[in-house]
This record gives C-alpha cells, sequence and structure tokens, in this order.
C-alpha cells in the first residue's frame, strides 16, 4: 500500500482512469466493500471505535481546508476514512444503541443502494429518469393506499397522471412537512377574483388581500421543530405556529385548540392549517386525530398529520387503530429512513387530493415542461436521487406482514421495557410507551417518597439535582461506548410541570432484545454506583437525609 | 432461482435474517453488485435498453398499488428492478448522453457510497454522526477557501465553530439556493426595536415594520426556475423575483439592473437580493460579478451567486477568470452532484460571512442543542445523509489540478464543437459556449441566406418550421437511443428575439470526445436525410423555394 510515497501525477490519462478502470479487486477500498458484504455487523463491530473520543480532538483530523494540489490515492484516501471517518463514526445500527430513529438497515439495502447509486439517476425530469418516475409514483401511491386506502379506480385514475400527484418524495420529514404547509398556505391564500394568489403575489399582499393580520399553524407544543421552521422558510413567522397545551399524555387538548383558534381570529389571524402528531420525536404519542379532523373540517383547516415516526404504524393490525382519523387527513408525513428501514435521505408527503399539489407546481417553461410526466414540478427539491427504488424494494421485501411483525415487536418490546422499569426500585418510568418511544430516569424509592410527600421547594430541589445526574449518567454512558440512550426534558403534570430530564429510548431496531435492555440499565446501575463522591450524588443524600446511592 | 414459487413464512425469524444475513455470494444481488464493481461501464451497456419504450408503457409495470401482504424474495425483486428499472434507465453516464448536467460517476464512488450507506449516519445530529460532522465542516471549509480564499488564521477560527457556519450541505441546489435567499430575507428584515424579526413575526408584520409594500429579488431572465421556486416558497412571491434582461450572451445588463431597482423602489418594494448566474442553465454563460457586486454593494443588497454549475470553473487557471467578482458575493451556491462528480443527492451554499446563518438558526430546546456543534440547527433540512464524505473524497482524489484538468477538458471540447459546428453548411451555432454548454440547430445554408434576407414575416414561419423540425430531430434521436442532446428555447436578438429551439449540449463527462460529438451530428444529418416526405421539411422546403433536406 502506498505511504504518500509519491504522487500521482495529473494527466488526463491518468483522469480517464479514475472514470474507467475499477478497483482492483484487491485494493483497500474492495476489501472494505467486500467486508461490508459479507459481514456489516462484523465491519461495523470491527471498525467503529466504541469509547468516545472528544469532539476537539476528532476535529484535528478535519481542519485542513486546502483542497490538495495533486491527487492523493484512492488507497490512501481510503485508509483515512477507515482511521479516521468510519472508526469515530456512530454505530447507529448497534441493538444497544436505542437513543435516537436510525436503525439497524436490512442487509439487502447495501446491494441495492450501490445499484441506485450507480445508475445515477436525477428524478427532476423523466429525461433523466425514465422508469424511476413511474417507480416513484408507484410506491407514492402504495402509501397513499395505506393512509387513504382509496378504491382501486382512484389510483387507476391518478396514479400516472401528468397532472396529478398523490405526495411528494423528499429529502427528510422536514422537507415534507415544509411541503405541506406551503401547499397548504397556497391553497388557503390562492388566485381570487384579481388577486393572483399567494404563490404570485407573496405572503403581504395575501394578507392584505384577505384581510388578515397574520396567518397561523396549530400544533400541539410536542409537534416537530421542524414546523417552527417551516413557519419561518414559509414567510409565516415563527410566532404564528401556534403551539397548543397537552395533556399529562402529550396529546393536544382539543379543549385548548378550540380556545386558541377562537384567540388567534379575535386578534385578525387567519389559522389555515391544524398539525397532528402522529408520533411526538420525544415521547411517541398520538393525537387524538380523529378529534382533530372534526376541528379543521368545522373551522375549515387543512389537516396535516406528521406521521413521520408513527406513520408505519398503520401496517400492524394490532396497533393501526391508534392511528384512527389519519385517513381523514389532508396531507401525512412519512420518513422511509426511520420505520421504512430505507437508508437515511428519504421522507415523503402524501395528499389526499391529487389535485393539492397544483398550489405549488412550478415550471420552467422548457425545461420542466407542462404536461410532461418530469416530478420536478411538484416538489421543493429539484435534481434528486432514486431513493424511490429502495423504499420500493423494502415495501416488496420486507411486505405488509413483514412491517406489521417489526412494528408489533417494537412496541411490544417497550411495554416490556416500561413494565420491567415500573417494577424496579430505582427506577421511574416518566411516559408510558404508546407506540415503541419511552422515557424514564433514575429516581430510587427514597427520592420518590420525598417527591410525594415533600413541599414545591424541596421538590423542585430534588428534581434539580436528578436533572443533573440524569444528564451526568447519559453522558457517561454514551462516552463508555456500550450502550446509548438519549436524553430531553419534559415537563410532566405529576411534577407541577417542572422541567425533568429523562432517558429516552427508541425501540426501532428489530435486533434489541430484553436483555439488550437489562444491560442498559444494569450499565447505569454501575455508573451510579460508582459516583458516590460525586457532588450531585452528595446533594441528593443530603436532600433526602439518607444515603441513596 | 425462486420463481414466485412459494412466499416466504412471515416470522420474526425469518424477519431477523435480512437484518443479520448477507447476501449470499451466489444470489442474484451479489451477482449485479459484483458485475457493477468489476465492470460498471459494461454493466450499464448491457442492461439498459437504448431504444426508447413509450413512458406508457413502461407505466403498466408500476401500476399495482398494493403493498404485498406476504413478502417477495429479494431474488424475485432484484430480478423486477434488473428487468423493468435498470432495462427503463437512463443512461447517464454514456459519452454521448450529452444533454442533461448528469454524467459518468468516478469509479472510486461506488464503494465509498456503499461504506456512507452502510454507516447510515445522520448530520442533524453529533450524537448520530460524529466524526462526519467535522468532516463535513471541513468540507465546506474547502470549497468556502476556494471561492474566497480567506487567511488561514480565518479557516483556524471558524472551521468547527459551534455558533458559526461556512455554509450548508443540502440535498441540491434548489436546497441551496433557497437558504441563501432565507438568510439573506431573515437578514434584511431582522430584528429592530420593538419588531423581533421576519423570522418570528413573518412576512406580513415585516413589511409593515418596515414600511414596503413588498420585497423582491434581483435575477436576470436566465435565472434557474429554482429560484422562482424559492420566492414561493419564501412568501415572497414569484412576482416579485424580478427578471432583469440580458444582452445577447445571455448575461444580466447592469443598466437594466439599474433601471429596475429605481423602479421598485418607486413602487415601495424594497429589493433586498440580488442574484448572479454564473452558468446559465440553458446556455452556460456568466453574468458580469464584478459589476453586480458593485451594484449590490451600492444598493445594499445580499449578493448571491448560483453556481451550480459553473462555480468549479474556480479550479482551472485558464478559465477562473470567468467567474471574477464571485469571491465579493455574500453567498454561493455549487453543486456537488454536477461538476464535483459526486453522486445524485448533493449541492451545498457557502457563506462569506460565518455569521450569515445565525439568521436562520433553529434549536430544538432540547434536541439540537444550542452551542452543540450539531449541523441541524443551521440547514433548511433535518435528518441527512453523509454525503460530505463523498465529497471530502472526491476533493482528496481528484484534486485541484485534476478538477482543473476536468474543467479545461469540457470547455476545449464546447469550443472545438462550437468551431465545427460554425464550419458546417447544414448547422447553425445557436450561443457560443462560454463555459461547456452550448447551443445548435440544424438550419441549413439556404435557411439562413433566406434569414438574413427575408422579412420579418417570412423570417418568422422559417423559424417555426424550423422548431418543429428541431423537436422532431431531437426527440427522433432520443428514441433511438444512441445519443442524447437535450432541448430549450432561446430567444436570439438577432432573430428578433423570436423564440428558437434548439439543440443544448452539456459537455462535462471527460469520457466525451470530438469522435462522440461527430457521430452525434452525422446521425441527426441521417434523421434529416430519412424525412423527405415530412409535412415540416416540404414546409420549409416552399418557404425557401428549393428543396434543402
Amino acid at each position: 500500500m502506498k505511504k504518500k510515497a509519491k504522487a500521482v501525477e495529473v494527466n488526463m490519462e491518468n483522469l480517464l482512469r479514475i472514470f474507467t478502470v475499477p478497483e482492483a479487486p484487491g485494493s483497500t477500498l474492495s476489501r472494505l466493500e467486500n467486508d461490508i458484504s459479507a459481514n456489516l455487523a462484523g465491519f461495523l463491530q470491527e471498525h467503529i471505535v466504541a469509547e468516545e473520543t472528544d469532539l476537539v480532538e476528532i476535529e484535528r483530523d478535519f481542519s485542513d481546508t486546502l483542497i490538495p494540489e495533486q491527487p492523493v490515492y484512492v488507497s490512501e484516501q481510503t485508509e483515512f476514512l477507515l482511521d479516521k471517518v468510519v472508526a469515530q463514526s456512530v454505530h447507529t445500527a448497534s441493538p444497544s444503541f436505542v437513543g435516537h430513529m436510525t436503525s439497524a438497515l436490512p442487509y439487502f439495502m447495501i446491494p441495492l443502494s450501490k445499484i441506485m447509486i450507480a445508475l445515477n439517476q436525477n428524478l427532476v425530469k423523466t429525461e433523466t429518469s425514465k422508469a424511476f418516475t413511474p417507480l416513484e409514483r408507484q410506491v407514492l401511491g402504495m402509501l397513499h393506499r395505506l393512509v387513504y386506502d382509496e378504491p382501486e379506480a382512484f389510483y387507476g385514475q391518478w396514479l400516472h397522471d401528468s397532472y396529478r400527484h398523490l405526495g411528494a418524495f423528499c429529502s427528510g420529514g422536514t422537507v415534507a412537512n415544509i411541503t405541506a404547509l406551503w401547499a397548504a398556505r397556497n391553497r388557503a391564500f390562492g388566485p381570487d377574483g384579481d388577486f393572483p394568489g399567494i404563490m404570485k403575489a407573496g405572503m403581504y399582499a395575501a394578507m392584505r388581500h384577505y384581510g388578515c393580520e397574520g396567518a397561523a399553524v396549530l400544533v400541539s407544543e410536542r409537534g416537530h421543530y421542524s414546523l417552527a421552521k417551516a413557519a419561518d422558510v414559509l414567510g409565516i413567522g415563527r410566532d404564528q405556529i401556534v403551539a397548543v397545551e397537552t395533556d399529562d399524555s402529550n396529546r393536544i387538548r382539543p379543549d385548548a385548540l378550540e380556545a386558541t383558534i377562537t384567540r388567534l381570529r379575535q386578534r385578525g389571524i387567519r389559522p389555515f392549517a391544524l398539525v397532528g402528531v402522529a408520533g411526538t420525536t420525544e415521547t411517541g404519542n398520538i393525537d387524538p386525530l380523529d378529534a382533530l379532523a372534526d376541528i379543521a373540517a368545522a373551522e375549515g383547516l387543512h389537516f396535516h398529520v406528521d406521521g413521520a415516526w408513527g406513520g408505519p404504524t398503520l401496517f400492524s393490525e394490532r396497533y393501526r387503530e391508534r392511528l384512527k382519523g389519519i385517513e381523514r387527513a389532508d396531507s401525512v408525513t412519512i420518513d422511509a429512513h426511520k420505520q421504512l428501514y430505507v437508508p437515511m435521505g428519504v421522507g415523503l408527503v402524501l395528499f389526499r387530493d391529487p389535485a393539492a399539489l397544483k398550489s405549488i407546481e412550478h415550471h420552467a417553461q422548457y425545461i420542466i415542461r407542462e404536461g410532461s410526466k418530469d416530478l420536478g414540478s411538484a416538489t421543493l427539491e429539484g435534481s434528486r436521487p432514486g431513493m424511490a427504488m429502495l423504499v420500493h424494494s423494502a415495501l416488496k421485501i420486507i411486505g405488509k406482514r413483514g412491517y406489521a411483525m417489526l412494528i408489533d415487536n417494537g412496541i411490544d418490546l417497550a411495554r416490556r421495557f416500561a413494565d420491567r422499569i415500573e417494577s424496579l426500585e430505582d427506577f421511574e418510568l416518566v411516559t408510558e410507551p404508546e407506540l415503541n418511544i419511552l422515557t424514564y430516569r433514575w429516581c430510587p424509592a427514597a427520592a420518590r417518597e420525598a417527591l410525594n410527600e415533600g413541599d414545591a421547594d424541596s421538590c423542585r430541589r430534588i428534581n434539580e439535582t436528578l436533572n443533573r445526574i440524569t444528564r451526568h449518567l447519559q453522558k457517561t454512558q454514551r462516552e463508555h461506548g456500550k450502550a446509548f440512550v438519549s436524553r430531553t426534558r419534559l415537563t410532566p403534570e405529576r411534577y407541577h410541570r417542572q422541567a425533568i430530564t429523562v432517558f429516552r429510548v427508541v425501540l426501532a431496531n428489530p435486533l434489541t432484545t430484553d436483555e439488550v435492555l437489562r444491560d442498559v440499565i444494569d450499565e447505569q446501575r454501575q455508573i451510579i454506583a460508582g459516583m458516590g463522591e460525586h457532588e450531585d450524588v452528595i446533594e441528593l443524600n443530603r436532600l433526602l437525609g439518607s444515603p441513596v446511592a
């Protein structure tokens, strides 16, 4: 292997080689590739360094901003990637990585992705995508049907219609949510008499034409931050994403919603969209979608469901009922790189009405021609890769029953883990899993007793100390690199809405077992056991009047 | 190989297999993968059907919207993809596919992409990306330096600063352009006294606070359609993307620009951004960036350069001068999946001022924590794949000199092809290549004579007939599947701004040679030769008074 021995000579002939001559079978890169094909889990296990390195230290390897004058050998770059990038990446596929929404991938995704990359199609136009265009439309149709279950004839009529779209592929849930609210905004403030519509005239002219002081979107206080981002991007303003109060299960309160609508209208602000959350990011709870659909219908609001996480629960015979009302949504976001088990970089938004995307349609007179099948006309993004091929393959190879089983498995596992936590003396379940997400914290019996019995002030101090301990525990466990739970802050009613730091566990990796979760708890206990001299533990002992750890 | 013989039994054990057991070395999918590794060009050549199938016919294979209840074997799905998707995809890597901006990929991209997919990192948070975060920042720094060439100390200070960003990775140039204008909009209408800024208050309140009747973005009439989309998305309105007249080289006219600014101001509309195009999509021309920078500075406008296509010309010692003034831009879009030769799905936007992205920064209180290095705070998108690894590798393995050679090669090839067209009796060069894009049409000498000498009316009729012939030629050639040029419509001054349909040739594939281009012309001649009975040719002969084809 070359070790910066001598530089590659730069001439056109050598340059053409990288476009025409494949990596030799024995090269470092080919070897890595084969290792991944043969044993992905082993490859990741072997190459990713478990113990955490400080980010500042890692940054040293990525601090040179000079693009090298002379090319670097592929083998040299591969060695670099292996040592510095792969080694210092996150083992998202690990069964004990249960802190975020990124999971293991089915094996077939890796070679299929390679085919997709090799074909390098661009979905913006059929001239650069051909079969990928109907393929993408088919996938949108399949997921549209999963959500809306329209009759066969509906799909026969609209699936491949040049002037209609059952949804839009996006790079992720954020763009999907923006697309939904963009379409809703443009529809709510569309052309009217002489007014050419907000698409052409902009937000200011629209507000004046429609006589409003502003436009608002309603969502529970547990809505994803992408919605605030959407409001900023769309010129609505973050303050007009109006956060509606939730109940103790993190679900929007319909009474509070009605009151908010009234209040906004009194101020001359027109609410035009209501977002129901189907799987809150932090706790996996689902808004009462049917009640929201009623309110949206009565108030004339676009009803969007953010099912980025929870959407695929529809596959489950046992749990799909929890999403009841989603079929009444005007639009639904689903992330394929979450519970459809597709690699990072694909979300989508479905629209019940195949004409809904008309309100955002853009044509470049001679590039994305009107009436063509070019998908670029109805997406926020322009050039896009053929990720639809991966979603298509996942839907076929895993199938409805397979997905149902994956969903059920995660929810059941979460239930069992919740039950176990509840049975433990030294841990407290903070939110019950409605889907496959739960939160908990270390909270010994004595602390719970004190919290139940103490006055507001002493409760506050105990919780603040516990919060610091939870943070320390979570960070330490992450640094050890065996397991990863994330952490967030909640404001449960039982603690008078005081902010509580909790561990958050997301159970979507089918390789995660009860035993893996038991080990997570055991490791947390070990860390606590070693914290006897820690100032926060000392403080807790002092507050409780007896040693708890 | 299984042929729908019997269904896979769905149980958890079988399901776990797809997450744990790799494709067998002899399986269909592994075979395909190996074929791609061994000989990508051969694989594409062998599997992609050259002759065009009607899209409506292709759609039949993608019309079922039922997600199968039972899983389908991986081998069965692979066969389907091979027969119906790969076969009917577009051979974007072919040296004679010179109609769009999608090119061949360097070989090393394929295995590297596989590693990226296998790692499945999510750049939104360091907790799901670790080393990929500094890696992405480094790539932004490298390209920032290519454009702005700040001193070493600048990069030492800001490259990895948690509160600063040298740019943002995006899924493509459209999101990059939206991001630039979003940041510009939020800066122009930022917090001011009691006014909390447009980010929070929205467009309507901002216009009222700043006493404007609207906000406008200026760009030449040849600007990319993503800018109109951006104006719609951002609540500015498409009508406020004000298209400024161009000269006969498709470059914005500074005098017309000044006049437009005055006109807008008279109407109470505040222009806040000026976009310079560095490589128009249709003709590859570059606006006079230095003159635009002067005007932007004098008028207090955010100066954005859309270098999605032309940005990498900066690598070329010989041609970088053509982009002079780009270093004065406030922001610059570059598409990595175009002339950086990275697979589809990555563009980026650079900001001269590392604090510029502050104006769009979003924090989710406990998910993307303020002061963390999480990249999700300063991008339009949320979850994003680790494409930075591919850009990093391309910059290293191709190097500055390599890119310079690729750029020079394309521009030189375009020049030679233009010279050749000019030397031909029966073809007309419509736009000179400033970069590696040119347009031309079939236009026999007799027609050119008649166009030069005839009155306006007869010219119009000749051009209309030629337009139909050009369309027919382009479609027929595409259908034959040997070569692909795209077509567009231009309004050249020499034909009194009448719309002229032209062939558009983009020369970025290093495998495209003079000979390949000669064959393109030869095939077009053959098609014309076979069109003797075609109504448009008969009409042309009639208009010219003599048979030309």
